[in-house]
């Protein structure tokens, strides 16, 4: 589907944005407002997380906002009313806060899932629900890369919130016969995430740190192996998942088949940035416990189904992600 | 361990059972306080579940009965403090509520799960923690016998629930060094299971069936294959992994490897209560989306670390259970 097919098909179309004013969430507004389609966005704007309004400044006349929670199961049930899509993006998003708190990653990414998910079986069960999951799911690997076969054991609150997020959307399109897709994102990044910390979002918060010419802090050795994807190549997963019979009920890997070291892609933000240093540290032992070593997918199934792959290089993408947080750092930091 | 091991083990440490006044709770409160054990039960007496204070009727001088809901932060903390050990069998038990309200499994399974571990980790860090877990959380499988390496995939939201509060459990034993052991019960079936509907139970439910002489419903051809296993078997396992260093951070099935088919069961249940009849019936379509198929479990996991195996045949179980409730009939039904 190029920008044509997707527009044909969106055109004119409803969609629900939960987390609509975050990262993720409000680069898929935005898409879907060039679309033709008519978006309203669901954002709580939760303390410490993504939601920011100027995320959506370019459409901020087309898109509906309505400030809610997604534990507010009557505003739920009105909100996707009519909708034609549901892309469910709101949620506890630190890797590390179930270690302090598990209530948050409990209460908001399950039990606010199942709100979703009760409030579309109700009053929208002909819309297609796409989740906004995590490749966390699967913990440590042993062999790479990663399909979607692979066993699942989430390492941490968030992870595994996900993960039985993901296992109560697809009961519901197994047992209640709705529409559901499940991704699991990579690590996403690119312009709109916050800037603010580093807990969550880890290439946005290099990016920053190399512009206010800090030291970027590398875990271990660096070597550890992950994938890298930028924001619009995942809005666009979302877009063809969602338009694409054969993706309900099914759950893929959204990342990137070309990985690249910790390391290697510090140094390519301190390349494409023009300043910032890195320096190395070793990991504490929480981050330990939590962290899940190597890691890449296998994205054939998502190609394979709707023709997706990753276009926008790592290089590319950092280039437009920095111009773009230099044009507005003041609406980030 | 014999009864004198346990004993020795057991006897003057501080036990909290939560669904203290439940089926496998209160038969646990009973061997503990046998076995010199202080025992102090949380219960809400959740209606529609097993909870009923006649259960604990031979210990209620013994043990000490608190009436509240798991998920009361404030006095869970309260109450795990100064305890050895922590029995979680406190939950939403039915299998199909689920498909109608998926809050109480989410809320009282998972989120009250969290309460207790961070009431634990905060207030008895020293404690050893045993969940019942299900058998469910494998859902469908290819080979059988089932052993605890079998992939898991709950197929609906009570066994999702049970396995993400394992997941939880396991957590809190990896990342926070507490003492977990998660057990996978198979049916259990035995004295003090509620016989008021069949909503969980099933072999007690066939029990009050025929004790009545009316007609037990087998759905399907009654081809499918299950294992049961009888309270006093169940209890040993919880008090067996409780007391072994071995067991703490491990998963293990506690079921009857001697299976047997539905229709074998009922056979058995007419022939020991004496009553009653049996009839087919297909499967309704909700219930076949959750239908597992055949299931036995391997449990040499658990012989192997603890020395534990199921000692009471069917027949025998059977026939306790049926004396239990032709004595006590009017506290049940």
């Amino acid at each position: 589907m190029d920008h044509n097919q997707l527009q044909t098909y969106y055109s004119g179309k409803k969609a629900l944005i939960t987390g609509g004013l975050g990262f993720i969430g409000s680069n898929l507004a935005i898409k879907l407002v060039t679309l033709g389609a008519e978006v309203t966005i669901v954002d709580v704007l939760w303390p410490d997380h993504g939601g920011n309004l100027f995320n959506i400044e370019p459409v901020k006349k087309d898109a509906q906002v309505n400030i809610c929670d997604v534990r507010d199961e009557c505003a739920m049930r009105t909100l996707v009313k009519g909708k034609d899509f549901i892309f469910h993006l709101a949620g506890q998003c630190s890797h590390v806060l179930g270690q302090s708190d598990p209530y948050p990653d409990i209460d908001i990414n399950i039990h606010g899932t199942a709100i979703i998910m009760e409030a579309v079986k109700k009053n929208a069960p002909e819309a297609v629900t796409v989740y906004s999951s995590t490749r966390g799911v699967y913990g440590s690997v042993d062999k790479l890369p990663v399909n979607e076969e692979t066993p699942t054991d989430p390492k941490g609150l968030y992870e595994l919130s996900n993960l039985t997020a993901e296992k109560l959307i697809k009961f519901y399109g197994d047992v209640h016969g709705l529409k559901v897709v499940n991704l699991r994102l990579s690590n996403i990044y690119g312009e709109r995430s916050q800037m603010l910390h580093s807990k969550f979002g880890v290439v946005n918060w290099f990016i920053r740190l190399a512009m206010m010419d800090e030291t970027i802090t590398v875990f271990g050795d660096g070597k550890i192996m992950r994938d890298f994807l930028y924001i619009d190549d995942c809005v666009n997963a979302f877009l063809r998942t969602g338009a694409s019979g054969t993706a309900y009920g099914e759950t893929f890997n959204v990342g990137n088949d070309q990985h690249t070291t910790i390391l290697e892609l510090v140094n390519v933000i301190l390349k494409v940035v023009g300043s910032g240093k890195s320096r190395f540290t070793p990991f504490s032992k929480e981050r330990a416990a939590q962290e899940p070593g190597d890691f890449y997918p296998d994205i054939s199934k998502i190609r394979q189904a709707v023709s997706w792959e990753p276009l926008i290089s790592l290089e590319d993408g950092l280039l437009r992600t920095t111009e773009y947080y230099r044009r507005y750092q003041k609406e980030y930091w």
